[in-house]
């Protein structure tokens, strides 16, 4: 692929900004990400090849992100770094798939330097160890005027026919999910600091672990294998609780009941709902938890729970699927939640 | 994957212009593209699974394509969406590998409708026909101010340990390339319409045929057998004739001898040279041509001219690797030819 240097006669005083060739960058900042990985070939090629068992097959996944619409363009680029490759490590882990490798495409605005790109490499290397996970080729190129955008496709293997689907769920099935949910849409209104969050009554440390859980999302991929041998549907939770469950739900052709009373929450979270600034449909319908929904058979609960506590991931029952095509999320009293919407839609909003 | 709805109030005016949500818009135009491909799930899970065969291995190329920079933001939907497509098959063709399935994230500015939409869908389509690959999976998104954003990650196969590599050239081997090069960077410069261009001695075919070469290059798919059996190096041609030489070159640590009057020119490109409008380098360092640069050893030539000729690919023996480090492009007295530069690098122009 190349550029069409006539087409972009404002690209000449690109040199002043980033001295570096393509090859140079690459060398530099991405190459150290690509050791070891099997099949990179040092980023040296057009192309990497993957081998993978006979009893195998590959898992794959692309999630693009766009500053100003996924992130801000001035989050820092380690932060960046790390939730591109977090959300794809995301499907993976729903799916139950054992991460391998990921490429990048690299759209780079202008304004980008090397520190920037430094900062990048050093997000992509600590989120690439805390997931398993290694860099295996892309495409860097220059979108002059911004916005910075990003693509990850991530790879990842599971056992023949056995990738975890969204469809599975039988009626009769329990709904679990990981970790808490709503913490990143409580992360994200204290990082565009409206007034609102900025008077909330949390103490440095709860501000900070709420625009961590933001910027930072940690996929439970150490799920794999009690997702593999229990789940018979899952799926990550991106776009809200709520949403996504009901995506679970029409998949699988099925309804479903949620005890709002039974979703996790955090501490900060459970406190700003006390003090009554938030209520737990902000938290149902926030998005960007990157948590977990699985669909467990009542027969397997027992073996879930205990290969989850090994995993040390922590899970709770939420609700349970129906034969009817209703999603309903109940207050302690078993009163439909009035929700304003379910969740994200990335073009309805 | 989601956005962030408090950071882009702007996105409050997009329902009036594309009033479908996320879903129906995968449903109405990309599910179609993903009819048949296996793993793919009807893009309705988050993430597609492949088998590859015990004897296989999976070959995975990303090109990433920015409006404005690798091509024009008013160019036809139809002929971004081919080019897109068509630059990654490039990348599997020249690898020797299959071509089996792709994923496409797209960042689409608010300025698209639905029409357009449906015209990109057309165009990756026929690609997908020309080429023989489906989709998969993707992601797509907004970039409310542009520019358009798309990111294609494609996938093929070749048998275990038999991806055709840069870095396989030998002292001896000769060059050869397939088609005919230069067009597309002519193509380009009648797209850009300056006036140099437009008065070229040319009729409307034959401006055709170099606009349709930028629009809608065709790489050589079906010479993947021929480079399986004989190929001891390969790869695509897109940043110029020279500068890929080049990079062959380096990566196998060899030099070598092009000569240029041995380089297929189209009769279009012939009839400008011959008029002195253009120079041979212009062909040579042009770049985005799509076709195949082979290292092919003596004793195979015979074999990979008749494999060549049987899947009715255009191949010119152009040149000879040697065991030093430089690349000589000669004219017809066996002088170095002078160029400017070797080609495009996207970060150095």
């Amino acid at each position: 692929m190349r550029c069409n240097t006539q087409a972009m006669p404002q690209q000449d005083d690109k040199e002043r900004h980033s001295p570096l060739s393509e090859h140079d960058l690459i060398a530099r900042y991405f190459r150290p990400l690509a050791d070891g990985v099997p099949g990179a070939i040092g980023l040296l090629d057009d192309a990497a090849s993957f081998s993978i068992g006979s009893d195998e097959e590959l898992v794959v996944t692309t999630d693009a992100l766009v500053a100003g619409v996924h992130f801000f363009a001035d989050d820092l680029a380690a932060d960046i770094a790390w939730k591109a490759l977090a959300v794809n490590v995301s499907d993976l882990a729903a799916k139950a798939a054992c991460p391998l490798a990921y490429s990048l495409a690299l759209a780079l605005p202008r304004s980008v330097d090397e520190e920037w790109l430094k900062e990048f490499a050093q997000g992509l290397d600590a989120a690439q160890t805390a997931f398993g996970i290694g860099l295996s080729g892309g495409d860097t190129t220059v979108s002059p005027d911004g916005p910075l955008t990003l693509s990850v496709t991530a790879f990842g293997t599971v056992p023949n026919q056995r990738m975890v689907r969204r469809n599975g769920a039988k009626a009769g099935d329990t709904l679990y999910v990981t970790g808490t949910i709503g913490d990143s849409a409580l992360g994200l209104k204290l990082r565009t600091g409206g007034s609102d969050a900025s008077s909330w009554p949390l103490d440095e440390a709860q501000r900070q672990f709420l625009l961590n859980r933001y910027l930072r999302p940690a996929p439970p991929v150490t799920l794999r294998a009690a997702l593999l041998a229990h789940a018979s549907a899952a799926m990550d939770v991106s776009d809200g609780l709520a949403i996504d469950a009901s995506r679970m739900c029409s998949a699988s052709g099925l309804g479903a009941r949620i005890d709002a009373s039974a979703v996790p929450v955090s501490q900060p979270a459970l406190q700003l709902i006390k003090a009554e600034i938030i209520g737990l449909d902000t938290l149902l319908t926030g998005g960007d938890d990157y948590e977990i929904l699985a669909a467990i058979p009542l027969a397997a609960e027992a073996a879930f729970r205990s290969d989850a506590a090994a995993a040390n991931i922590p899970i709770a029952r939420i609700g349970q699927f129906f034969q009817d095509n209703e999603l309903k999320v109940l207050d302690k009293k078993g009163k439909p939640l009035r929700l304003n919407s379910l969740g994200y839609d990335h073009f309805r909003r």
